[in-house]
């Protein structure tokens, strides 16, 4: 679903407004320095066009952004993701392959609708998603404890948070959606009540920790992937709080029993093997959180990315 | 098998004499302080009948206790197991969901055996027992090596070691006891030479961790289950150390190469579902054994019974 | 395939210059003094052929070696192997299981080459190679970056290597080799680019991390015993790296994202039932590593070669 298999739109987003802890801004320039650019180039092959740039768009943050609906930085949030969704239209929209590096969770109202625009008008057709996170994400602001707008992305980005004429995010317009019908959810183990209400009403397909343990990997990335089809380009949005935090501690809201480094490895290779895949987020990445964990969750992060991106064992 | 969905006794026992190291008696309190109750009570919706006590039994301790058929405090474990399965026998006749936080596992004559009895009573039929264990705990007073009872409640349960007429359990009558052939074993990894011969002249279905890393814990259960059937009440006796050190490390006889927290959550999922569960036993978490693990330790114990009383993840 | 059950060979090697860190020398008496003999005569009741020496061949090493074909440590580490490959056939020859404790990797080409020699002589077969280890150790002089000979001991046994006269390890005849068509690697996941084309080019059987959690290991290990087949007597090498440095964090090339020991002692299980094991390299445990992590290290090896002595849980 590409032009080339080596052209690839780099986008580093360094913003934590969607939810609460500083330091995941610092993220994308901590990948970087580890050398996650270089070993794109050399030992993966792709034409890497980035801007060489971490944007912190704080011209678009307002001097004052008042909680709306309970949502906490409404405005900033809002501002920030419509940028980054052209940011990464533009990319998508020639063919390449993104990778956006976050920030928090929230900027894949940006991401995702950036792609599912330009796939829609390069392709004519409808992009499936597939979310690997500890949490679902898809709290409408009305469901939301925290008012914390990275746990919310998804409710935006299907059109389930939208009711409200006064939506901040009433910039996401039809093509910039995705159905929930092509919402495949992978590593859940932390849901809201709210949260499981709907995803049990509009029966969205969702692998947590409990499937993995039953079937294993293996069989659960087949029916993942048997979900989507063939035929359907995949935007990938990885929150590395899917993995345990023995192996990626330093993240906002780490949760126990997550996937093993080796399970989230697998993922992402199985995605790539699809061939259908057309961009990634790797998100939530906080280096300022644990002292001794942060070059581990750097090092995960990096396994990730390079595996959804080709990298093999054999 | 219960007389409504939400009734729920509760028994904390604070024993220790079924082996050597102080501490496990200090279990039911570590548990209960970081809101197993409160959250049995709120998340879960039980209704909770408790005694508001950790039961030490102190006026049923006899002063001088030698050894007899080489067991030690054989007079003290009997009088305290005797008790206990009295207790549990009167939440579980009132068709009571019985969960019992040890403690030991030698307490476990006195809890099997008080729901054996009820069930039998109120239902007519034959219980089976699902021990998940690093160990087979099914050592005769003869066969053990050290003769601590907590290695031997499996033995004195189904009337393997009760030949003897000067057995100190003589109070475990037919009603009280399970079949060898309702019990279930899963993730054993350290077996005395004397309980291998056991398993195996007695055709005991054991799953081990190597028939877990075989067959994966999903097929497990799915054959764990299937070999009692669906028309059986279940007692899940749980000792925490069947889960590995790294997830479980403060329990009196730790042993590398155990279950994964998601593997010892699944199990108690798996148990769940089947709507057979009558009892649960937590048994050998001891806070005092490591100072950095204790809190991590109780938190598993938490997370298992939680997930045995029908916390989900979706 | 062997003569008797319980007759044992034991060769302690003492051996590291086939790589550049000092201390994989100090494995086999490591080993030995966690008690790993004594192990072997009580608990499995071996008759163990032992010449109570840890040899460190000082007499065969040149007083110089410069680097040949880029190797390092040429003229030693033949003239080592080809000492080891006459201890190991004086054992294999008299029909006796062969335990050689080393030392670097580069020991196999000793250890194979004697018993694929005496498994001719004796049976008239051909012998298979079940390679467990994080990386392929089938690099040529010619596509080795490092020269070290631990990397390289796949491509002098199977022949790969040794298309040049001035092959220093000219003493291999075919009677010494095995056939890429008997050989299974299990475990890998840091293979050289040139190696990838290696194994590629001759259809090596090859079970790298990614299919592990694919198939999970249980399947792995059928497919493994499958393609060698019930009538092959097998050589296991098994590199301590192959575990997750987790496990084994004491070893030379630690590589993340390893075997658990569960799945290492599953894996060594798996090969004793097959009935059709006739020797056993344990290599690249090196004790002055880790200072926390040796002994750890050390505990690992001796459970794998426990088990693959014919130790089980049950
Ligand atoms: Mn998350
Ligand atoms: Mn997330
Ligand atoms: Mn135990
Ligand atoms: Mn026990
Ligand atoms: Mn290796
Ligand atoms: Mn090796």
């Amino acid at each position: 679903f590409l032009k080339t298999n080596d052209d690839l739109g780099l986008v580093a987003v360094g913003f934590s407004g969607g939810q609460c802890k500083a330091g995941v801004d610092a993220a994308p320039m901590a990948l970087i320095e580890s050398g996650l650019v270089d070993q794109l180039q050399n030992d993966l092959a792709y034409k890497v066009h980035y801007d060489n740039e971490v944007h912190a768009y704080t011209s678009l943050l307002p001097s004052s952004d008042p909680p709306h609906r309970g949502m906490k930085n409404p405005r900033a949030v809002s501002a920030v993701t419509q940028e980054l969704s052209s940011q990464v239209y533009a990319h998508a929209k020639e063919g390449r392959f993104v990778l956006t590096l976050g920030g928090d969770h929230s900027i894949a109202i940006g991401t995702i609708s950036g792609t599912a625009k330009a796939i829609r008008e390069r392709l004519g057709r409808d992009m499936a998603v597939i979310w690997v996170d500890a949490h679902a994400d898809i709290n409408t602001p009305e469901t939301s404890d925290s008012g914390n707008i990275h746990g919310m992305p998804v409710a935006f980005l299907t059109g389930l948070a939208s009711e409200s004429a006064e939506n901040p995010f009433g910039w996401l317009k039809p093509e910039h959606r995705v159905s929930v019908k092509k919402l495949v959810y992978i590593g859940l183990r932390d849901i809201d009540r709210g949260e499981k209400r709907i995803l049990r009403e509009h029966g969205i397909k969702a692998f947590s920790m409990h499937d993995i343990d039953r079937h294993g990997i293996g069989k659960v990335m087949d029916m993942a992937l048997g979900h989507i089809g063939t035929d359907t380009p995949i935007h990938l949005s990885f929150d590395i709080d899917a993995l345990d935090p023995s192996f990626a501690p330093s993240t906002g809201t780490a949760v126990r029993g997550g996937l093993t480094l080796r399970e989230g490895d697998f993922i992402a290779e199985c995605v790539h093997e699809t061939g259908s895949l057309v961009a990634l987020d790797l998100v939530e990445v906080n280096p300022s959180l644990e002292q001794n964990g942060a070059a581990e969750t750097v090092r995960a992060g990096v396994s990730i990315v390079r595996c959804a991106l080709g990298d093999t064992l054999l």
